[in-house]
């Protein structure tokens, strides 16, 4: 087994706050083919942390589009007939090209038909699965099942579901919770990073995790815009690892920030789209990250 | 006439402030059929309140999940063709299993397709109608029409058309406007309840009207949930005079103190939503609540 | 040629901060044909600032609303074939009465499908086109192109392109970016417009630009319903050029307040929006708007 501590891009237990600068500086183009509901606070988070994002989800464009994107945010909440037809044919594309997408299983098992289509682009191998407890334990046929967008399994409980589905699908796979853990397997050893942070205030404020979501596709993306085309399936995996780990954390860094300013889930939303946009490199050292063997 | 005063639900004169903390209890799952333009501002409100929304209005998934939320939101607003479908999978659902349902006919004579399909909602005989005073005129074959989304009748003369539709359909309604009224026929006796608050920014601020539909929706559910299997009809209509009553106590308190603390339309909804999270039973208790016979 | 300054509408040169007042008392119904992820704030901007947005966008019902509304902005963001179907629709409508519609060719060039419908519509001639100066560029078969929805090309590169816009298809042309430029070609002569203001925060809320779509189709619509039913092309276009650079002042005055208020690009969208409702006239005068031949 090749170590990852000895490739160039460092191993999976490296925690790296100087991908947000790295991710400023491209402004990564991020499509997000996502649910009406968080649209625009998406993009309005996508844009604060820094990355450009473009929504651009009609069936007839998604996947020329996919075709130039740094980054691809796969998103089921609320989808139409026309967003399942956008993300098979944007889905197709990033394969083709192997560049970077993130698969966001919203409302897995609440409803029938979406959540068949959900396994359905599980199986096309997504660069990073990003969930709550609920809807991860779900992908791997684990858990008690979710109510609406409520997870009611906890992060710990979904780290062997998170596990399984980084085995099987060579996928990072990131749980959001009170504390997130981010779970990939790498050359046969399987990483969990934990991060803390955030604030009680982001369940209350719908599309928080979507846009998580979102933002990992744009660090995601970034990761591999600066990868060498050489780079082997470790190195890849370990640096999508660490991306994904430092989009949780910026995440974690401005809403702690924010929650200190609020008076509630309203002024939370706002003092939060100020603090992504505010956030630096320092901010992130901050935030207590850790990495151990599962 | 059996009065309803005798039942042990109490009489539609009974203001119920308690109905905030058997919500909150609860968190209702919400299905929200509803547009496009206010999903963000009505899973934001819902969640303030204490209630959980789920927006999920795919025709193949609207029936499934209406099976199992506690309560169901139809609205009008910007529908698409998938909303027509996704509403009619729904109400038919609601309907078969005797569970409570909110039709709010955004638009209603702005536009003909639209309105159409209003009236063959309105025709499956709503749990609650909710919506300004042109609409509720408009729903009875009276009124003067609306503009665009905006009220050109007032409240009280919009009351004889609730009415009207209270003693046909069988419906809670209720009209909003500076002091809003909610209407019921129960067993031959129409009462009228006016509730006093709220924020002349709620009209500039998009969403303040669907959300309230919503949010009637989640303690009408709310009302359902807690009803013995034996319940009488009166016995419903009498818990879900309350429970509207109560939505609209809860929206009044926070509208009232979120405009002491605002500066225009945008600092209001963000005070909004945080005040919708603080309201507490004394606030509503505090909120002028008066029920007569019409 | 006759001169436009002895026109009765006074001439494409003067600045007309009384038409803010003059809107305000319409209130002109605007019909947003946009996308998904600006409908919310579009709404909200559109009530701010003393207008009426009504989202009508399905396709059964949009030439009837078109036949109705003060104002139809037509916008290009994200999409849907209904949408598509839905902007033919209004379009020929107001084409048939002769009243005036705004084009937003939001997203022109990053998507091929997108792009050909966009051309299909400016071939319709709408009374003004917005956009930023790639898609203005764009339009004209000039310019960089476009990178998802940020310009490439600066507001004085695009000014050519303009003017070509303006010549061929009779449009007033406004090139959003740090100054605005409104361009108009009147009997001949092409005049400029350039409007200082708004807030480097802008770029980084989603929907600022196509909002201002919006309340140029409310200013347009206001300068049409006060125009006679014998103004020449000429006095049109005057009026139009007027309302849209006072549209643009509104904006840029709001967007300089709110920038003083704000602590990053969430609570500037807040206080934008507190600010569009109150500016006034002579805030308007304060906002440093030159106009010249080009």
């Amino acid at each position: 087994m090749t170590s990852v501590s000895e490739s160039r891009t460092g191993n999976a237990s490296e925690f790296t706050p100087a991908f947000l600068t790295h991710m400023r500086e491209l402004t990564p183009l991020v499509q997000c083919i996502t649910n009406t509901v968080v649209q625009e606070v998406a993009a309005n988070i996508l844009l604060a942390s820094g990355a450009s994002p473009a929504m651009v989800d009609h069936e007839a464009d998604a996947a020329a589009f996919a075709k130039v994107a740094n980054g691809v945010s796969v998103n089921f909440g609320t989808p139409s007939s026309h967003t399942y037809l956008s993300i098979d044919a944007a889905v197709q594309q990033r394969t083709e090209d192997g560049t970077t997408w993130v698969l966001d299983p919203v409302g897995l098992g609440v409803a029938p038909f979406r959540t068949a289509r959900v396994f359905r682009a599980l199986s096309e191998r997504p660069t990073v699965v990003r969930g709550n407890a609920s809807e991860v334990a779900g992908l791997a046929g684990m858990g008690q099942g979710a109510r609406g967008i409520e997870a009611v399994d906890d992060v710990e409980s979904a780290l062997p579901a998170a596990s399984k589905i980084s085995n099987e699908y060579g996928s990072v796979v990131a749980i959001s919770g009170p504390t997130d853990a981010i779970v990939t397997t790498i050359d046969g050893t399987t990483y969990v990073s934990h991060v803390e942070g955030g604030s009680t205030y982001m369940p209350l404020v719908v599309g928080t995790g979507c846009s998580l979501g979102a933002l990992v596709a744009g660090y995601a993306g970034t990761a591999h815009h600066f990868l060498g085309e050489s780079a082997t399936t470790e190195e890849k995996l370990t640096r999508y690892h660490q991306a994904t780990v430092t989009a949780h954390a910026h995440f974690a860094a401005a809403g702690l920030r924010a929650h200190e300013l609020a008076d509630g889930p309203g002024s939370f939303k706002v003092h939060f789209l100020d603090q992504l946009h505010e956030v630096t490199e320092t901010d992130l050292h901050a935030i207590n990250v850790t990495t151990e063997e599962l």
